[in-house]
């Protein structure tokens, strides 16, 4: 019975609390939060569990065999090297730390004492995103072209992170362990609209090994909420909704082949068009697991602490992911100039 | 009674030639194909207008007083040249030419010789852009923050221009028209996916003066068709949904303005979160004019060359547009790097 | 090569008029209507035509073997007989006739004289009924357990029919082909809203052989339209939406099945529900062909009128639909009073 | 501060329970549930609370001031009426009881004690249904014309009731809310698809007074969910979306109204077309309380025991709703012969 404590009981805290008390394997041990607030609500709803002021009390806890850590981003590196220090295994929520130099000291740390690390990338977990794997890694979907994802809403304004940070997150983490595959440049532009606030928009593109390309539109000030990811392959192509309640994947056999350029002359049609193909066949709606994605997230999280085994969504994923949020902020500062990614094959 | 002939039947010329055919103080006077099929077709449709195969005879003919250039871009300049030089009002098809320095030459012609040089911009005509500007210029949209457009399917390649000449000069037309703004700089990305074929997806940031930005995201082999645009405003913003059948424009009377700071120590959750207002308002749907837009436009056409004033779609605007996308075709070619825009000012 | 002469060059008779210009092995022979206005457009359009006055010139026309009526419901039967007597085929607007008794005079007329009589049930000819009448025939649905349409907009009153005989009419069209069925009963409720106008509004339900049932809902005072029929079958369902652009047939792999009531007591859960296996699969878009409806009907009619075999939409499902009008509409004035189809079985 | 006893911990328990531990002035005081399985689920969460196995015992229980009743029906009046002679309030789940007896006897016995009688209209507390009343009783939706609403999915079957008892009754308390109108008859139509198990699919129209209709379609077995209500009026129309998340009511500035027939001979169009004037104006999407309509509802029980008042979903609001559940049934199994609401009127 692995003893859990959970950092942080703001937002994203009591949904991690929720799911280790209903996590055979492991029990909630106990809390941490500065606000009394805070502190009087998991004590209402967890008895049985410590409650705390202050993480460092937490981690000193023999009772306390891992530590998540649910705090703001600049807060991870801190409390998540304590505790690996200490010799907690570490679920830290994501983005996993402040700056890639961080991640890798993270990494270090967990390796050098054999201790677990995960980041907690929770739409990895999904039904529809572990789906959407294993149409690309079955090839289904054929060579990838492209990878476009839309995540906009009128959102929660955040003051220390750029909605790069906050939203692009998400689909990151999402591509990582969807495509196998090699960011080697970015290019992002964007803006900010509220004074004294960070960029609020952003659009950003990876240029990826092989020729293909992943966008992301990421927006904290738009009317309506649209949660849509494309993906294009020479096979198959893939639209991901997560706005729609049930059928949110949708497999198009559609696309396109060349034959040839026309030669004749004469016809302003012919003239402009290729000798293109354009299949246009069926579309297929998987069912998908309905299983509460943070539920397998913490049931995995247990699991890799019994056996000792690395996660799905491990540091090395949360490095990959910091370390492409860092590129794109360079090149929004540049108003889109790229920035070449250098160690990326290392970090793979 | 105007006389007009219509150069190039192929995929849109048969739209104008309908449009001509049906407007009061016009006829269609001649229609030229370099192609015996389009030509027979011309003549079992329309047995009063001339049918010709080379657009010289076409200008030549003095029944015409007025030419449409429905040709491919790479001979839109030498066609309107032309006509112009023989004291012909055009109306050409967008783009309005292959370059910058061109559409100056036809700007220049037909300014010399008091000829109406108009674009074919037809969105600006439809009831829904109509709407869009008149709820931006009244002021209820407050400033604008940014324009984001979607325009995407699995469509037709074009063997001769890229997908934002084919596509992204639509909605650079509706920005123009819309937004009294003036791009200061461009950063674009994209792929080509075809072999032997120009770039198939493009998402293209403008810088506009003023702090606001534009992105338009357009793409040949998408699996679905999405046309739809996002104007976020400070006081309302709009979603412009093409694909609707009917409710094609909604205004949103949402928002966020900012209060201050929260400087309250301790939670969480205070920590991260900025103290701002977030207005969830009502939606308004107006009904908009179902007039055909094409046809709105030759009318426009019609009354402009008989009273000899500058069309709203002028040549003008049509510049401002190939400027854009020549801007964007260089940025696209180096991975993003912004293209700064100099004489944009002078165009307006 | 067959001459043919449509009478009616009002709403729909333009467009029979250009799919018959448009097939091969028939041409347009002429045209009849009593507006002069209607006239002078058809004589525009198709200069090769007769264009006449009345039904009786354009019957007696030496040149027309076949005639297609597309005027309003009560002419008809009269042009229909009159047609077929001077041994002409005919192709008759929906609903056939406005009683079964005239339908039955038609039928009998044209069997005696060896003559094509078809109906235009237009939707049958469309790629997403003849997938859904694939699916159903093939058993990939099951045993149908229901039919529900519903067929709604901010219409076009009729003057001289109720709701049922104008946009039911589709939809028993469509019932009558893609289920090999027979109903025994009706019940149909409804109201008229505008004075002196009729019945705007209706819900009929048949009792089919077999347990089924067909519902259908019909308004011309809605205010959004909808074109939705669900059909619910033992082994799969099908939803089809005609107002969708492209992804108009889905078909879900989805049910239920029984294993037995539960008889534990005390929870108040397990009391009330029985122990139902719901099958929750995938969903699946067939790509259906885009071919014009009524092109490929009119190619259908050429073709029967040459082999002289009796067409998919014969003189007999015209009768069986006239019949279902018939009982809808008794029962309609009753308040959902059944009414009871004696014959229904010998017109199949 | 009121002791609140909640009976039946099942599906619909623990969310009022929620409910009462969130509102001030009440506390909850005991929770019965015959099975084990529930009572330790109900003791886990809620530690202050008295759990029992009987409702005997709960309605013995000098804490307990008000009882909530949410067992199946069948139970609801036994219940119901206990507590009431024990001198405690009562909150019903809906439908009220199994028959229109059963719910005048606890309406008598609450009006002879002076005590709070409520039934779990849960629909009427919404943000969506309080803002249609507001339309339909400020005049904007004019004369009311009908009522057609659609509730369907693939849904929990029961054993013990048929799908009007299960999901028209949500509907029925909607528009007994909704528009202060008297049902004069109905008839309904339906089928039941699984051996043993009742009628899982119906359709019914009530015949309001003044000329109106209200249809429900309801259905255990369908593909896909929906949740839509259409009101017309003479002068608005509204559609209320369930399932929409946000976007839930639209008011449609749309109608007709009629000029006199035309009589122009001649022209097939004009023949069957009324001098109609087809409004078609703006739509309006009004923003909803987003409150939890559950949390509404308790709050609103404790103001009423407060202060004995009638509750907006009294004991003759859940009686109205069975009897109109009753009529339809009886019809339904008359194959859609119409059953006249005698008494309607008196208990309005």
């Amino acid at each position: 019975m692995i003893g859990i404590g959970v950092v942080g009981y703001g937002y994203w805290g009591p949904n991690l609390a929720r799911c280790i008390s209903e996590t055979d394997g492991c029990r909630l041990a106990s809390i941490a939060d500065f606000s009394p607030a805070a502190r009087k609500r998991a004590a209402g709803r967890y008895p049985a569990a410590e409650i705390v002021e202050t993480w460092g009390d937490l981690i000193a806890d023999p009772q306390v065999d891992a530590v998540v850590v649910a705090t703001p981003t600049r807060q991870h590196f801190d409390i998540a090297l304590a505790a690996l220090r200490a010799g907690k295994h570490v679920l830290v929520e994501k983005p996993m730390a402040s700056s890639s130099r961080e991640a890798v000291i993270l990494i270090e740390e967990a390796e050098k004492r054999g201790l677990v690390l995960m980041v907690d990338h929770t739409f990895v977990y999904t039904g529809a995103v572990q789906k959407i794997r294993e149409l690309v890694t079955s090839g289904a979907v054929g060579e990838i072209f492209y990878y476009d994802s839309t995540r906009i809403n009128l959102g929660l304004f955040q003051s220390d992170v750029n909605v790069i940070w906050d939203l692009a997150v998400h689909d990151l983490a999402i591509l990582d362990f969807v495509l196998d595959t090699c960011p080697l440049a970015v290019s992002a532009t964007g803006a900010g609209h509220i004074k004294g606030s960070p960029e609020n928009m952003a659009h950003i593109t990876y240029y990826l090994e092989g020729g293909a390309t992943a966008h992301f539109n990421v927006n904290w000030l738009a009317p309506v909420k649209i949660r849509q990811t494309l993906i294009g392959g020479s096979r198959r192509m893939i639209v991901y909704d997560d706005v729609e309640p049930s059928e949110k994947v949708k497999v198009y056999d559609r696309g396109v082949s060349i034959d040839g350029e026309t030669d004749l002359p004469g016809s302003t049609e012919a003239l402009n068009r290729m000798r293109l193909n354009y299949r246009m066949g069926d579309i297929w709606t998987p069912q998908l697991s309905v299983k509460e994605a943070l539920l397998s997230e913490v049931e995995h999280f247990v699991q890799c602490v019994e056996n000792r085994v690395k996660p799905m969504t491990s540091g090395l994923s949360g490095l990959r992911v910091v370390t492409l949020l860092e590129g794109a902020t360079q090149s929004l500062g540049r108003r889109g100039q790229p920035v070449e990614f250098a160690g990326m094959r290392e970090a793979s």
